[in-house]
């Protein structure tokens, strides 16, 4: 009967090592870089997520056809607005977000890739172990591939394909659980006095895509 | 003088956290890919690695130009000869092996990119520390761009680039540290009286590229 026992729990934990989707940690900062296929962008970016405030910020350093840009964004989604924020030039854009927040998680509907690890598995501090995922972009308008820590739902890399933009691939580094500047999730004081601009809409993929 | 002492330490336990060129386990296998820029090919293969004898075993399963191809191949460079392995018909095909032996390593001369941590640092079993290198291939034929751990040089993904292919790019994952199948780096019997195609030389590259 007590082998009975030990058998099922090992069985039961054996099963729940089988990757699940995943939600990602709902505070979560790091450093970032968008690759394009068909638009010659390259971008570093730092970024801030706020998952419970549904706010994200996106301070860019990058490449659009050899050409450098900085680009520094605030997007504050429970209000439906971003700030394009100059800090240099103490300056503010003030704009509609047309888009609903979507928290960093692989979809339930996903399906498993695989899971791998990356370096080696043979000592500790060698190896990630990490899974990868597939399934359609919202509204069928592409797809994606995620790979995300196993443990954490740490995202690691995602490629989009979309009809629109071909490959676009973004790697997540530098990750840690938290905010270590949480005043930069709210707008700079000189921002305060910016008017929406209604004829300009954004959403989040176009941060990084309709350059400059 | 004590705290004195204890700061050194200190700062030489920080200078020796600075990255250095590495040379990668001696006995190492694993998973690998390989897609090409320009030549439309996807390879997924095991691999055995073995630099002490200077062996290498490469099983690949992959796809050219939309058509899957499968290729395994067994490179002896004490030797100076390869074969190429049909398991499934038990025939060989033995071809002389033009270059030398280059154990995975990165080169003294190399250039560090950065360091940086996949997925988190925040907890254990979250992220691996890697350093991406870059350098010149062996007599200038285009550049590489390297990610090895930091714990143990094990490699994680390289970029080539060459005029002649373009981009390549290889990932290397579930590396475990040693030979499972050391049968696996000596010719099967079926090999033993395969005759060396004097006509047909071959490198380490063009396993992956010149297909089928």
């Amino acid at each position: 009967m007590m082998l009975f026992i030990v058998l099922t729990c090992f069985l039961a934990g054996c099963l729940a090592q089988k990757p699940h989707p995943c939600s990602s940690p709902p505070l979560l900062s790091g450093d970032l870089t968008v690759t394009t296929q068909n638009e010659k962008l390259s971008t570093y970016a730092k970024y801030l997520y706020d998952a419970l405030g549904q706010r994200v910020r996106v301070m860019e350093l990058g490449t659009f056809e050899n050409k450098s840009f900085t680009y520094d964004a605030l997007l504050l989604y429970r209000e439906g607005a971003m700030y394009e924020i100059n800090e240099h030039d103490r300056t503010c854009k003030k704009k509609p977000l047309k888009e609903d927040f979507h928290p960093m998680a692989i979809p339930k509907d996903a399906s498993l890739m695989g899971q791998v690890v990356l370096g080696s598995s043979s000592e500790p501090g060698q190896g990630l172990l990490v899974n990868t995922w597939t399934g359609d972009l919202p509204d069928k308008a592409g797809k994606f591939i995620s790979t995300v820590t196993e443990f954490g739902c740490v995202p690691v890399t995602t490629v989009y394909h979309t009809e629109k933009f071909g490959w676009m691939v973004t790697s997540l580094f530098n990750n840690v659980l938290g905010i270590p500047e949480p005043d930069r999730l709210n707008p700079p004081g000189f921002c305060l006095d910016a008017e929406m601009k209604v004829e300009e809409q954004t959403d989040f993929l176009s941060l990084f895509i309709n350059k400059p």
